[in-house]
């Protein structure tokens, strides 16, 4: 039987290294970090994740400040706010929760935020740091991934990886942090042919394709690593009720060595990394050294230069 | 046989499509495209590298400056001269060749340089949008890498690419561009185990990974594409001879598809990308749209949010 990673454990640990963070910032005479998270319109899902959001800052002892906005909302009230939150010092954290209205462009206002507040990591100087390994604020999914690889693989060093799924917000960053951890990086997605050889071969598998049980037991190598991140509401043909699962047939692979559940393995991560990345951006804003929650927030300093033997810029 | 790829023919090609596009500006009405160079001190190769440049812009008819300051100056006045050449609207183009002095923060003097005007492509701004396939300046030689491949592969849709090697300013650039291709791409390191397997797989090798001559026939599969980006002096045991080789047995690969050959292959590309750059960068701050140099500098803009099927942001 594969061991079962357990993400909400994992996730409550991470909490609690979190609120120790907290707690010792505040002891030292620091104000507790404060996340501002922006909901524009009554979308009921997005209403329940900013609910869910602002609850797990209580439980850690971040502050934290919603602004509702209606609909109908401008653009340009909604980058003057963001603006305006950049600017107040009582912020370390800005989430502004999407799906944003049709009239809003999401690209743009996300890219408003200051890189140093942006604890979801899209900003494209925090997508430029993560991908050259030269720190910055890592997205909560993909962070929350590598510990859950690293909860059973302490070192990745020359491990077969193959990430499924090429988002922006997933399949990529994840594999630069694969390949951060020196693991040999396999990217595939739709394009892609022979996917289940590709997968026989690999020592973790993330799947992050959003395709309900896309891999089967006999895609997987004895004794791998499989990361679940797909999540898709199916209607069961026997039961005839919904029910969630993944990107993996999770039944058929009793044979891995560990595998995240679905529900229950990385979706708790998520919230617990946004926890941890507003005491990150806290931190670094107010110039404490170092961060609480993760490697990955601290990834070594490699030169823009080094690592190829050529000369670059000639 | 192999084919040839013709690095120089290629190069030409560009230029003239550059030159082209320069004198269409100026018939426009708007100035000729500016590019300033920086050398910081006196190293003899970066003078040589400088004056290359130089040279190539007048080529094409890109106005160029060079700055060249002593080896002495102090950080403080050359990001001085960094701000002011961002802020002048003659200037389209910053290019500040490195290595710079020791005393020299390097990356934070190329951070300092405006992404509109990074015409190399390193700032992180730059290296997000390329990351997340949301335009942006790419680094000159992934872009000449995958001019080279589409040069002899039009469409790489589902082809399997193997990048050797993974420093920020080749082999990861290279990987996303060629993830964007839609093709399957696996990155390879130092710390990967069964290279020659993986390489014999690959539809399209690109080898980065300044090892001489480490990629051998017998790593590669009949039919492939190799680009070798690999430049390394090496003494010729047999002549007594210095020579210049690749990071690939070029010889033993004529069972290959095409080839670039070292020298003369991506190399003779650098410059050609680095004028194609600068035009567009002009382009971008005199607010004339379409691009000249190629579909790099066009990616289709995807959504951040699209592609994998989970709730962002949940």
């Amino acid at each position: 039987m594969a061991d079962i990673i357990d993400g909400r454990a994992i996730a409550r640990q991470l909490d609690e290294k979190t609120k120790a963070e907290v707690d010792a910032l505040v002891a030292a005479g620091h104000p507790a970090p404060g996340l501002t998270v922006i909901l524009v319109g009554d979308d009921g899902a997005s209403q329940v994740y900013v609910r869910r959001k602002i609850k797990s800052c209580e439980k850690v002892g971040i502050r934290s400040n919603e602004h509702r906005l209606p609909a109908d909302t401008s653009q340009e009230d909604l980058l003057a706010l963001i603006d305006q939150l950049n600017r107040d010092p009582e912020v370390h954290g800005i989430l502004c929760q999407v799906p944003l209205p049709d009239h809003i462009d999401t690209r743009l206002v996300l890219r408003s935020i200051t890189p140093e507040k942006d604890v979801d990591g899209f900003h494209p100087v925090n997508v430029g740091r993560l991908s050259t390994g030269t720190g910055g604020i890592v997205p909560c999914t993909p962070l929350g991934v590598m510990m859950l690889i690293h909860s059973v693989i302490p070192d990745l060093t020359g491990m077969d990886a193959v990430v499924i799924g090429k988002s922006n917000i997933v399949g990529k960053p994840v594999a630069n942090l694969l390949l951060d951890a020196e693991a040999t990086v396999t990217v595939t997605h739709i394009y892609t042919h022979g996917l289940p050889a590709i997968c026989r071969k690999a020592d973790v598998i993330v799947a992050a394709a959003g395709a309900p049980e896309l891999v089967k037991g006999d895609w997987v190598k004895e004794g791998a690593v499989i990361i679940d991140v797909g999540i898709t509401r199916i209607m069961d043909e026997e039961t005839g009720k919904e029910r969630l699962v993944g990107d993996v047939a999770f039944d058929e692979c009793q044979h891995a060595k560990a595998i995240t559940p679905v529900p229950g393995g990385v979706g708790p991560m998520t919230i617990a990394c946004l926890l941890a990345n507003t005491v990150q951006a806290a931190k670094g804003l107010m110039g404490v050294n170092k961060d609480v929650s993760s490697d990955y927030h601290d990834v070594p300093s490699r030169s823009m230069f080094t690592g190829n033997g050529n000369i670059p810029n000639e």
